[in-house]
């Protein structure tokens, strides 16, 4: 296990941390049941808090029930347009999933029980989510390296995507992954070419010792 | 970008996910300045929701602040240890932290002002937490390939911790990152090891289009 990594393995991991993009332009040819399971056992293999392993993934293969998940998620659309106010028609112009078109959708969820989880979490509960989202980014690097792309749409209501995959009401659905080939990775974040954001230099996400002072507005 | 991914590139990226450990041992060598660095960009290439970049860390160089937090931290332990019950004595005896050996120590926040944030956390507003954790465990993925160990921390007071690294009272620590060099990794998870947990069946975790019914017990 402590052999190094050589010059080019570390390279290929920094590749697929830099080339992968979160995807909302699929094309529709399937992924092959293989590469799949990888990516799900990759998934299965991030760390997680006291090690619960919270991550639960529903495959879906109904189209119907990829109809009605993907209704729900143009419904919360339109409400976080109104919701954004000024940038509203901005954002009506994104692209904000590919989840008709993509090979494969997957939701994750949060499994239920978890209350039971103390180690790691009696201060901050919400350590299983972010055992779920190291899940997802290992399965994101991954599918780069496979030369597939994901998406992660958060834009969705929770208790109706929880009823419409039979969760307990313990259970809690925190990701619509849309995952497929691609015709081609964007080169930049597409939120950045389509001029939503751009990237904050690295110096302004770190500090010394303490919280900089505010600069004076 | 569209170069595909050769075999050992992509197998690259599989070992780094899968031998990948959540360390608590460390010897105490310095982490080389430009390495730091790489990770810390990697960490600022993660995914965001919304393309927000929530991520804040704060490198602790001040020893008496790393003495501060740590006494935090072994106070939490205790109190975890109450709050587990019949398990209490087993906890005890886990190494859950490193702080004092590691040779960086980072403290990862939540930004202040995550309100104006709306894409993509109307419903999920904690999906800045999800990005945080993506950025994490990058890093960790990278620190991985540069053959250095790191461990996150959630064994924590909230406001402790926020009161000593001086951050505005709409930020929120997450992590305390333990980096550095090991003597060796983890053959498996260490909470393995020690018989803490068992890591479950992947088929456990993946379901077909619902939640499964549960087995009558």
């Amino acid at each position: 296990m402590t052999t190094p990594f050589d010059d080019a393995e570390r390279a290929a991991v920094y590749r697929a941390i830099h080339e992968r993009r979160d995807m909302r332009h699929f094309v529709r040819d399937p992924v092959d049941a293989a590469v799949l399971q990888r990516l799900l056992d990759a998934a299965h293999h991030a760390p997680s808090v006291g090690y619960m392993q919270p991550w639960r993934i529903v495959r879906i293969t109904d189209p119907a029930l990829r109809d009605a998940l993907h209704a729900g998620v143009e419904r919360e659309r339109q409400r976080t347009a109104d919701a954004l106010g000024q940038r509203r028609d901005e954002f009506m112009k994104l692209k904000v999933e590919g989840m008709r078109e993509c090979g494969e959708l997957l939701v994750v969820a949060l499994m239920d029980g978890r209350e039971r989880h103390v180690f790691g979490r009696r201060t901050l509960p919400e350590m299983d989510l972010a055992s779920v989202a190291c899940a997802i980014q290992n399965m994101w690097l991954a599918a780069r390296a496979e030369g597939l792309g994901m998406g992660w749409v958060s834009l969705f209501d929770i208790d109706e995507v929880r009823t419409l995959l039979r969760m307990p009401p313990g259970a809690k659905p925190v990701a619509i992954l849309c995952l497929g080939h691609v015709a081609a990775f964007y080169p930049e974040p597409m939120l950045e070419t389509e001029r939503w954001a751009t990237r904050l230099p690295l110096q302004e996400c770190v500090f010394d010792n303490a919280w900089p002072l505010k600069p004076r507005e």
